[in-house]
C-alpha cells in the first residue's frame, strides 16, 4: 500500500495539472492506426512491473493515443466534461467495487441511484405523480434504447417473453434519429425493413403527418405498429421532435412512445429550456444522458421508464442463486445486465457539488456562447447556417462546395487545435461546432473564429 | 481545482486506509430499504456544496449501506478484488474521459484494448494463428453472452439482419447454465420457450448425449438448432462442462458454440488449470470476466469471438456523422453499445503489475486454500460436501435439513463478520463459500471455520 499512497498522491496532481491545462496536448490524437499496438510488447510480462514504469508507458506510449474528450477545444459530436467532483467518484467506486446486483449486494449502490434519478426527474418537470417514473443507470443511451424498444415489444405482444417475438411488428422513428433506434431493433430480431424512417420537416423534426400516414399503411397492410422514438435534440442537428403531437398518435394508436433525448435532455434542467421536453411526460420510456452535457464521465446513460412493470416482465428471470425476499429493488430485473456498478455515485457528486442553479448556469451559458458564435457567422457572408440548431451545437458551411467545406474541416482537424465534427442532414455535408466542455469559453470560441477566418479567407 | 487537489490527497488515503483495513466495516450491510432513500433528501440542492459536505455524507449516509465486495470475508457469489493499480488506473480513466466510439475518438482506447486482449488469449492458450479472435470488453457477461447469441442467429439465419428473426430458431444449454443465457435468448426475441435446459450429470456437466437427443429430436420436429452454450465454471457449482464433447456436435450440426466461462477463464491462465478450457479453441465465442477473478474492479468483462465478420454483420451500422476512412477498427461496428469507456486501462495496469505469474500465483493459492478448508470439511461428519467444485469455491451443507441449512446461512450472514450465499442445484440446496479478494487468507477462513464450528456445535 506504500506504493498506493505515494503513486496516488502523485497520480491526483497528474490529473490536477491535467484538468487546469489540457491544451498541452493536441486534442486530437495524431497517431496512425497500429502505433500504439505496434509501440507495446506482443506478449503481456511474465513478471509484475512497478506503477511508475506502467505510468512512464502510460505517458509516453498511451497519452498521444488519446484523443482529448475532456479538452476545451474538442468540439466534435456531442462535447462533454468529466467534472472534478466525477472523478474523485469514480476513485471511491473503484475501491469499494460495490455491485448491485441486488439491492442487498449494496443497498446504498442501488437506493442513490433511486435518490439521484428521482432529482432529475424533479430538475427535468417530469411530475412523478400520476406515473411512477422507475429510472435505471445503462452504459450508453444505445443499450438503454434497446431496453425500452424490448419493453414496447413485451407490452405489444406478451408471448414475446415465451414463445418468441412475431415477425410482423413495426418501428417507427425519424430519419434524423440515432442509428441506436435501428441498431437496437436488429439486435432484438426485428430486422431492419420493419423501422420505418418517418420523414422530417424543414427544420429536421419528425412529420407526424406522415407518422400517421405510414401507421395507416401498416396496418392495412396487416403489420402490427408497436414503437415510435422521438428524439428530443438529434444528432446531426439536436432538432427537437414534436412530441407532443407524437404521444397524440401513440396514445391513439396505442403504441410505446420511447424518446431519446440522449443530448438534448439535460438542457430540459434549465428553466427557460424546459419546453424542449413538453409532451414527454406522455412518454412510455425516455432516455437521456449525464455522461452528455451534465458533468458526469461516460458512462452514465439514465433510461426512465413509466411502466415499471413492463420493463420487468421482459426481463426478469431469477435464478435460485438470486433468490431475495427482503423487499429491496433489485436492478436485475429490468435489464439484461446482471452486474451493475456504482455509477450513481459520481452522479450524486456532480448533482450536489454544482447544484440545480449552478449546472443550469453552465448550460445556459454554454447555449448562450454557441448561439453569440451562430449569431457571428450567420452575419458573415463567407457562413451559412444549416439548421435552425437551438441549443449549443452549430451546424454551418462555408460558401462553396462540399469539397471545399470537407477541406475546411480537414484543415482545422489537421491544426491539432480544435476537433470538429461533420454530419450530412437532409443530403447536405454540413459541419458541426458543438460546445459541451466546462472549460470551453467565449475566448476559446474567439479563437476559432479567428482560425476559420484564417482558413476561409476575406 | 485547489478543493480537488485537496480532497484528491485525502481521498486517495482514506481509499489506502480502506483497502489496509476493510475489516473495520461488517462486510454485509445491515440497513433496511428504504434506509437510505430516507435518510437523503426528496429534492436535489438547489445551490451547490462543498466536497467536503458530500463526503461527509458519503461516510455517514452510504457507507452504512455498502455490502464490502472487496472485503476479505467476502465469500458470497464469486467473490472478487478491486486490486490497487486498477483503482489508479480508474481515477485516470475518469480524469481523461475517453470514449473509443470510433479508433480515431481515442485511438488509444482501442489499441490498448486490442493488446491487452491478445495478451490474456496468449495467457489463456488459446492460440490465434488458425483464428482471427476478436476481443471486446463489455460491461457484463450477460451483454457479452447476449451478443454472442445475436452473432449466432445472424450465422444461421442471415436474413436476421433485414427481416428480422425466424420463429423457428432453438437454443441449448445446461441446467446449470447461468440465467443471462435464458435472458439473452429472451431480450433478442426468441422466446423462454425455444431454450432447451440440457440435463447435466452428477457432477454438474451438461450431458453431451442428452444434447445430440434433443438437437435431433428438434430437427425432426421442424426446428432449428441454432446454438449451445457451455459452461466453464457454473454459478452453482463451478462445473465444466465437457467443451471438446460440446464442440464435436456442435461442428457436426453446424451450430454456434458459445462458450460461458465468466468466473472460470481466469483460472486458465495457471498452467496446472489450463485443462479447464480444454475444448475451448473450437469455439465460436467465449466471455469470461477479469472482474470477476483477475483482480480488476467492476466492470470488465470480456467477449472474443472467432467469427468477427459475423458480429459485424450483426451489428454494424454507420450513421453519416461516424463514418471514417482512416482503417482503424471501430467497436461500435461489433456490438449495441456505442459509447466504449476506457476500461482496457485498468486491465493493462492489472496484466503488467503483477505480471502473468504474479496473477498465476493468488489464484493457484486461492484455490489451494479452498481445496484445504474443502479437505477439513470433508473430514468432519457434521458436514458433507455437495459438489466437486475444482477451483475457489465450496458447496457444502451441514448433515440435517434444509431448513437447519438456512438457519446457519442466516447465522453467519447476520453475525456481520462473513457474507457467504446459497444455492440449489440438482434440487438440493447447499450453502456456497466463494474464495476471490485477494486479502482473504487461510487466517480468514480458519476464522470462518471456527465460526461453522461453533455455529453448528459438536
Amino acid at each position: 500500500m506504500r506504493e498506493f499512497r505515494q503513486f496516488g498522491h502523485q497520480l491526483i496532481d497528474w490529473v490536477a495539472d491535467y484538468l487546469e491545462n489540457p491544451e498541452r496536448y493536441p486534442v486530437l490524437s495524431t497517431i496512425q492506426p497500429n502505433d500504439i499496438i505496434a509501440g507495446l510488447p506482443a506478449h503481456g510480462p511474465a513478471q509484475g512491473e512497478s506503477i511508475a514504469r506502467i505510468f512512464e508507458d502510460f505517458e509516453r506510449i498511451v497519452l498521444p493515443g488519446i484523443t482529448h474528450w475532456n479538452h476545451p477545444r474538442f468540439l466534435a459530436f456531442f462535447a462533454n466534461t468529466s467534472s472534478p467532483p466525477a472523478i474523485l467518484a469514480e476513485l471511491l467506486a473503484a475501491a469499494l467495487n460495490a455491485n448491485a446486483i441486488l439491492w442487498k449486494t449494496s443497498p446504498a449502490v442501488t437506493e442513490l441511484e433511486v435518490v439521484t434519478l428521482r432529482w432529475l426527474l424533479d430538475w427535468l418537470g417530469l411530475p412523478n405523480k400520476e406515473k411512477q417514473w422507475f429510472g435505471i443507470i445503462h452504459d450508453t443511451a444505445s443499450t438503454g434504447t434497446m431496453h425500452a424498444i424490448a419493453a414496447a415489444r413485451q407490452a405489444a405482444a406478451p408471448e414475446t417473453r415465451d414463445s418468441g417475438a412475431p415477425a410482423n411488428l413495426v418501428l417507427y422513428t425519424s430519419d434524423q434519429a440515432h442509428s441506436s433506434v435501428e441498431k437496437g431493433a436488429m439486435a432484438l430480431g426485428i430486422g431492419r425493413r420493419n423501422v420505418r424512417a418517418i420523414g422530417s420537416d424543414a427544420e429536421f423534426r419528425m412529420r407526424p403527418d406522415l407518422l400517421a400516414e405510414a401507421i395507416r399503411n401498416d396496418r392495412a397492410a396487416g403489420l402490427r405498429p408497436f414503437c415510435v422514438v422521438a428524439t428530443v435534440g438529434t444528432t446531426s442537428t439536436t432538432s427537437i421532435d414534436p412530441v407532443a403531437a407524437i404521444a397524440e398518435i401513440a396514445a391513439r394508436e396505442g403504441i410505446w412512445l420511447h424518446v431519446d433525448a440522449a443530448y438534448a435532455g439535460s438542457a430540459g434542467i434549465v428553466p427557460e429550456y424546459r419546453w424542449i421536453l413538453d409532451g414527454c411526460e406522455r412518454a412510455d420510456s425516455l432516455v437521456f444522458n449525464p455522461h452528455k452535457w451534465l458533468m458526469v464521465p461516460v458512462d452514465c446513460s439514465v433510461l426512465y421508464c413509466a411502466r415499471p412493470d413492463v420493463l420487468r416482465q421482459t426481463f426478469s428471470l431469477v435464478p435460485e442463486i438470486l433468490r431475495t425476499s427482503d423487499g429491496g429493488l433489485n436492478f436485475m430485473d429490468y435489464g439484461v445486465p446482471l452486474g451493475h456498478r456504482f455509477r450513481a455515485l459520481k452522479l450524486w457528486f456532480v448533482l450536489r457539488y454544482y447544484g440545480h442553479e449552478g449546472l443550469a448556469r453552465i448550460i445556459r451559458d454554454q447555449i448562450a456562447m454557441t448561439q453569440e458564435l451562430r449569431e457571428r457567422m450567420a452575419g458573415d457572408a463567407r457562413f451559412e447556417i444549416c439548421a435552425p440548431a437551438p441549443l449549443s451545437v452549430i451546424c454551418f458551411r462555408r460558401r462553396g462546395s462540399d469539397e471545399e467545406n470537407r477541406m475546411l474541416l480537414d484543415a482545422i482537424n489537421g491544426s491539432g487545435r480544435f476537433f470538429l465534427s461533420s454530419t450530412v442532414a437532409h443530403g447536405r455535408y454540413m459541419l458541426r461546432i458543438a460546445i459541451g466542455n466546462m472549460r470551453t469559453s467565449r475566448a476559446t470560441l474567439d479563437q476559432l473564429w479567428s482560425l476559420l477566418n484564417a482558413l476561409v479567407g476575406i
